[in-house]
């Protein structure tokens, strides 16, 4: 594999660390420009690598929104962990229809490989986060131990969370968590939407890749999952989100609520404030697993 | 006086409390609308009021930066405290010039009451925050103990906070602390840009009522203040900032390290994560006399 390289957009000192802006041609995305966000705890070094923690973002979001609103890297910081924040769709692919929609396109690229070869090509997001961010960084020489993954996210994001940690057959992450996850896709008008159109399969296809309720009804493996949802997020009343029927497919598994904890926070909505609240359990939660 | 009607705008749940955006039609401000955000902690109540924390924020900011990328919320909704984020200038007065410039007029009200014709009917955000905002809560009827009530601020807002507690001669806030404040205005591009034009006797008015160093030269009585800025800071670098003028003044003035700390802190920048790195301090900073 040739190594792209990196271009250090910004850095800003926070917490005793780094957090960094990255740019990079991405072969994942079809040879678009990426950005992504690295914050790396102040102790690290290559003589003493530690864990990574992945944020995926939400519709129309950025690698901004987590570092900025998200409250994590405090947390991370003082736990000796780093954080990466990708982006949430390729960026200027050109396609036609792709700025149409907030919730399709760019800024929702749904953590999938498009298989429709109208977006094929670009809206590979599941490898670029999955597979080409940790062999372009280990290639760069950040002080990251890649054997220590885990990874969260909020919306579709903590869609994209769920589905890399249940689907990888490589046991890439030691645990998952989501904020108001997109947990049904398939019976959600925003997975709808995007399955049919970025799957030549449509939802079908989705259902064995890209469904965290499917994926867990199939699950065989121990597990290390939390989920928080606000009982006052209008997209958890739009019917996007349904977390009940992730956990009702998780308790038919036989999975009980020490490896899968699904909890309904009274009143919180679908915002970083919400995210912000609980952002200190998730990394501490992640923590346990990074650090053992 | 006559309270205007608060509209609430939108409202989060967030650690537990509530941050509200509210509208009112501001009669400091020439009777423009005026936006704020407001978190009251989960535990207040008429029968138990909490104190206030008002934070100011810099140039090009709106009540929205603070609230969503300061790290304040949480660490004040632990220490029972409710926060305050007022605008940073008027918005829509229409003034000819008033958009030309991202460091004067909109989004740069500079915390002070114009006194040239131009800008005399609008921009008197030093009587919208100090006054009319507690005015109009405690009518309002929230939860707040205005007898208890601190200011912070960043850059342009540091300005604000250490010059409206400097020169308030009714001690209406019992501490004050700023992230890289403007601290010597009438020696800096910024601060003389904004004198010359808001003031009708410029730099010359500005040095007994807007300038923290040239107030606190002149200053008496006890004070608790304490100033972070970083060393990687640009504006620093530029001398916008000047940090050590104040120093120097507050020390000439008798005051020590226990009533007055100015530090600085290595490699941190101007950015909003330089703040969230220090937010918690400055939180249990003020704690200690808004809780006393």
């Amino acid at each position: 594999m040739s190594i792209p390289n990196l271009e250090k957009v910004s850095s800003n000192k926070a917490f005793e660390g780094e957090l960094s802006k990255y740019r990079f041609k991405s072969a994942a995305l079809g040879g678009l420009n990426a950005n992504f966000n690295l914050f790396v705890p102040a102790d690290a070094s290559n003589s003493n690598k530690v864990p990574v923690l992945v944020y995926l973002s939400g519709l129309t979001c950025t690698e901004d929104n987590g570092t900025q609103k998200g409250s994590f890297i405090g947390p991370a910081a003082s736990q000796g962990i780093a954080l990466l924040f990708p982006d949430t769709s390729p960026r200027g692919a050109g396609i036609e229809g792709e700025d149409d929609d907030w919730d399709f396109g760019t800024g929702a690229g749904f953590y999938l490989n498009a298989t429709n070869p109208k977006w094929a090509t670009h809206y590979n997001m599941y490898t670029h986060v999955s597979m080409e961010l940790p062999q372009v960084l280990e290639a760069a020489g950040v002080p990251i131990d890649f054997n220590r993954q885990s990874i969260f996210g909020h919306s579709m994001g903590g869609h994209g969370a769920l589905t890399m940690y249940l689907s990888s057959s490589t046991k890439q992450y030691r645990s998952a968590s989501a904020f108001a996850p997109i947990s049904n896709p398939v019976e959600a008008p925003w997975g709808k939407k995007a399955f049919t159109n970025y799957l030549q399969g449509g939802i079908e296809e989705a259902k064995g890749k890209y469904d965290a309720t499917e994926l867990i009804s199939k699950h065989k493996d121990p597990v290390h999952i939390l989920v928080d949802w606000g009982t006052g997020d209008q997209f958890y009343k739009d019917g996007q989100l349904l977390p009940e029927n992730f956990l009702k497919a998780a308790r038919d598994a036989g999975y009980d609520e020490v490896q899968v904890r699904v909890r309904s926070q009274p009143g919180y909505d679908h915002s970083y404030y919400f995210m912000s609240t609980f952002a200190s359990d998730h990394i501490h939660f992640h923590a346990n697993f990074l650090k053992a």
